[in-house]
C-alpha cells in the first residue's frame, strides 16, 4: 500500500530533530515550547484564580501532546468538533472530552457510544433534539450515558437556539431522552473580536441572556450547572459572566489576528525561492501552507522582526513577500518566519510540527487529529 | 505509534465502497469517474489535434490513480511542484516528471538526484541559477543530468525572468553546469482567468515574448525546442501560441472557480446540522474542508442542484448556507452536495476521495501526495 503524505512528512520532520532551525528543511511548522508553555500557564493560571473550568479546544492544535499538557496544568477536559478528533484523544488517554458539535448518523452516534463504554465523561452540546435522538438510542443500547448542553445563539447567527423559549423547549425534550441528562447550557461569542471596542457591552448582553436562559432552565426544573462559554479574544474576560466552564483554542498557539508576533508560539520557517520581479521575494510557503484564512487588511502573515515585509498574496505554493520597503531584502535560499493569520486553520494542513526550544529543534509534536474525520 | 490522521482517514473511506451518497458519512470529498473521465479525455484530445505534449499538474489531485490516467491516455510526463510530490509519483511508477518549481537546499538536491537515479527523466524549472547549482553537484555525483527549463515571468509578476535579456543571462550560466542541460523556456499566464474579456490579447503578448526569447536563445547557441506553459483557463487556446508543452492543473476536477457544476467532477458532501438561524442551515464542512480560497463574488461554494442557495461564509467546521431564497429549505440531516472554489486547494485538505460512478461508491482515491513535504 502506498505511503501516505502523512507517513512521508512525519518522517522527514523525524529527520530535522536536533537541527538548528537555519538547519531545518522548509516548509514546515514550527512551535517554540516556552511560548507554548507560556501560552498554556497564562490561561490555565487565569481560570484558577477565577475558579472556571477550562475546557481548551483542541481543534487549535489536534495534537495529543498539547492536549496532555493542557490536563497536566489543570484543564478539567478537552473540547473537540469531531468525533475522529475524540477518538485521537480518547487513544492518547483523555477521559473527559466535550464534543461541541451535533453529530449527525449512525457512525457519529456510535463512535461515541464506543468512546463512553471505553470510559470517557462525554459531554455533547446541540441545538436541536434530532442529533440526540441517535445519540440516546446508541448509548441505551450499551448501557452508557452522557451529559448534554443546550446551545445558544449569543450572536454569532451560526448555530444556537436564538430565543430563550426555543432553548427551554428543546432542553425539555432533550430530558425525555434515555441515557442522556441535560446539564447546562453552552455559548460562543463568536461576535466579539480581539481589540473590538465594544466587547464589554456586547459580553454583558451574553451575559443576561445566558442568565435569563439559566434561570428559565431553572423554572422548568431542568439541570443548568455547567455554563460553557468563552473564545480566545475574550478569555480574559470571562469571569466578568456566568460563564463557569472557559472554551478557548487558539489561546494555546496564538496568532496574527489573536496577538503580536513575540507571543506567537505557532510560525511557518519558509525558504526564499525567487527574487526575480523586483521589490519582491517568492517563499516556498503559500494556501498550501498558510491557509487563504483572511485578515482584515488582507495580508497573509507577519514576517518575524521584519514589521515592514508585506505578505501581499498567496498561491498555491507560492507566498508574495513585498519586500520594497527594506532597507535590505532578504536574498534566495535566505529564511523567514512567518506567523499565519490563524494558527487552527494553518495546524490543519500540517501532520507535524517542530517543536523546538533556543532555536533548536527538540522533537516531532504530531497532529494525529488532523484530516476528514468528523 | 498513534494513527495518523491519515491512516483512520482512509480506513473510514474505505468502509463507505459499496454504498450509495446517501449513505455516506459527511464531509467527504467525491470525485465522479464519469466526469473526471470526461475532463482527462477532453483535454488530451485537444492536445492530441494540436500536437501539444500535455504535460498534467498534479498538484491538483495529488493521487497515484489520476496520475496514471492521465499518463495512459497519452500525457507526455507529469507536472509536479513538489520533490515529496515527485517521490510519490515515481513511487507508482511514473517515468517523465517536470517539477515546476525552484528546489532549495541539500534535501531537495538529494531527493531529486535520487529520482534520476532511480530512471525518472526528470525535467526542473528554474527562474535564477543558485538552486540549479546545487542540482548540478548532486546529480554529477551520482552521474544522472536532468534537463531544465527557464521561467519567464509573463504577466503574473510571481516568479520568472522580467526580461528577455535576463532569461538569456540565467540560460547561460544554467548551460555551464554540470548534468544540466538547458532545454527551453516555461511560462504560467496566470494573469489571464476565465472569463477575462482580454485573455486573446494577453495571450498574443504572452505569445511575443516567448518567441523573442526563443530566438535570443538560438542566436545565443542555446537549446529551446521546449516551451512549456498554459493553464486551466486559457488551455484551449494554448495552440494559438508557440507553447508545445501545455501544463494544466485544474481541468482534471474543474471547480466553481473554472466551470459550470455541471461539469465539476470534485465535490463536498455535506450534512445539514443546524438549522437554528432562521433563513439560514449550517452544514459540516468550513475552511477545513473547503479552503479558504476566495472567489470573485466572496462564496465559498455552489450548492449543486440549488444555485439560489448561498453559501455565504465558513468557519472551520461551519459552513453557512442563506437559504432564505429557496422555496424549501434543506433539513436537519439531509445531505448537499457543494463544489468548492479552488479543486486544489480543497483537496489538499483530504487524504482520500469516494470515487464514485453512478451515485455509488466505487472505491477510494488515495491523495497520496497531500501534505507538506516539498
Amino acid at each position: 500500500m502506498t505511503a501516505t503524505g502523512a507517513d512521508r512528512t512525519l518522517a522527514l520532520l523525524e529527520a530535522q530533530v536536533g537541527r538548528t532551525l537555519a538547519e531545518v528543511e522548509t516548509p514546515v511548522a514550527v512551535i517554540d515550547l516556552d511560548r507554548l508553555e507560556a501560552n498554556l500557564t497564562e490561561l490555565q493560571a487565569y481560570a484558577d484564580a477565577h475558579r472556571l473550568a477550562l475546557w481548551p479546544h483542541a481543534k487549535t492544535h489536534k495534537s495529543p501532546e498539547i492536549g496532555r499538557r493542557q490536563l497536566d496544568l489543570g484543564a478539567a477536559g478537552l473540547t473537540v468538533a469531531k468525533t475522529g478528533e475524540a477518538q485521537v484523544f480518547q487513544e492518547a488517554g483523555v477521559t473527559r472530552l466535550l464534543v461541541h458539535y451535533p453529530p449527525f448518523g449512525d457512525a457519529k452516534w456510535e463512535r461515541l457510544a464506543d468512546l463512553a463504554a471505553a470510559g470517557v465523561e462525554l459531554t455533547v452540546a446541540v441545538d436541536s433534539v434530532e442529533p440526540a435522538e441517535g445519540l440516546a438510542r446508541a448509548f441505551d443500547r450499551r448501557g452508557v450515558s452522557a451529559e448534554l448542553l443546550v446551545e445558544l445563539d449569543v450572536g454569532l447567527h451560526r448555530t444556537g437556539q436564538t430565543t430563550v423559549a426555543g432553548a427551554v423547549e428543546v432542553a425539555e425534550r432533550l430530558d425525555r431522552l434515555p441515557a442522556l441528562a441535560v446539564a447546562g447550557i453552552s455559548s460562543y461569542p463568536g461576535h466579539c473580536r480581539r481589540g473590538d471596542p465594544d466587547v464589554a457591552a456586547k459580553l454583558r448582553a451574553v451575559d443576561g441572556l445566558l442568565r435569563e436562559t439559566r434561570d428559565a432552565l431553572d423554572r422548568a426544573g431542568l439541570r443548568c450547572d455547567r455554563i460553557s462559554g468563552g473564545s480566545t479574544p475574550t478569555r480574559h474576560l470571562t469571569h466578568t459572566t456566568c460563564v463557569n466552564e472557559l472554551r478557548a483554542g487558539t489561546y494555546a498557539l496564538l496568532d496574527r489576528n489573536e496577538a503580536d508576533d513575540e507571543r506567537c508560539a505557532l510560525w511557518i520557517e519558509a525558504t526564499v525561492v525567487s527574487n526575480a520581479v523586483h521589490g519582491q521575494v517568492v517563499v516556498d510557503g503559500g494556501s498550501k501552507t498558510f491557509t487563504s484564512d483572511p485578515y482584515p487588511d488582507g495580508g497573509h502573515g507577519s514576517v518575524i522582526g521584519a514589521p515592514a515585509a508585506w505578505f501581499a498574496r498567496v498561491n498555491e505554493e507560492h507566498g508574495y513577500i513585498d519586500v520594497s520597503s527594506l532597507d535590505e531584502a532578504p536574498r534566495l535560499g535566505d529564511h523567514l518566519q512567518i506567523v499565519p493569520n490563524h494558527a487552527c486553520g494553518c495546524i490543519n494542513l500540517h501532520d507535524g510540527a517542530l517543536a523546538v526550544r533556543n532555536g533548536v529543534v527538540d522533537h516531532v509534536i504530531r497532529i494525529a487529529g488532523r484530516g476528514l474525520v468528523r
